[in-house]
């Protein structure tokens, strides 16, 4: 069956994200005053061929540990879904 | 109220994503040949300060089109909730 799988990868909680703070700064700037915390990350959407939702996840898991992210500075999670 | 907004910005549908495309390619040379249509984009997170759920996706609506999203190429999706 083919499952919709979506992965987010951000940076570990505990790290500096550069690219948020200049995001942050930016929409400071432009007068978004209530916001923090900003963060950002990778949205990854594929379809896969695979026998049930578990196998789509395993191997979306695989898939961001060889290839998507770095886990020394990223974490992962994915969502499988069956598509509309 | 504290509310954390999770956005994702995606290429448009019916664009090419070169991006996705590379990471398509890579994935299937390392053997994952089940998957397909790879598309990648961002994933912001922030924290907002807003009286309700509804004036704060409004805010995220507004930081997207102002500043976070390019509309002739991306869409975006905004997800608000509270934190745990």
């Amino acid at each position: 069956m083919n499952y919709f799988v979506e992965i987010n990868i951000m940076p570990h909680k505990a790290l500096l994200d550069p690219q948020g703070k200049a995001v942050s700064n930016g929409l400071h700037s432009i007068g978004f005053s209530a916001l923090d915390n900003v963060r950002v990350g990778k949205h990854i959407t594929f379809e896969v061929e695979a026998a049930s939702a578990q196998d789509a996840e395993k191997m979306a898991e695989e898939a961001c540990k060889k290839l998507l992210a770095n886990q020394v500075m990223e974490y992962f999670e994915i969502k499988v879904s069956e598509p509309a």
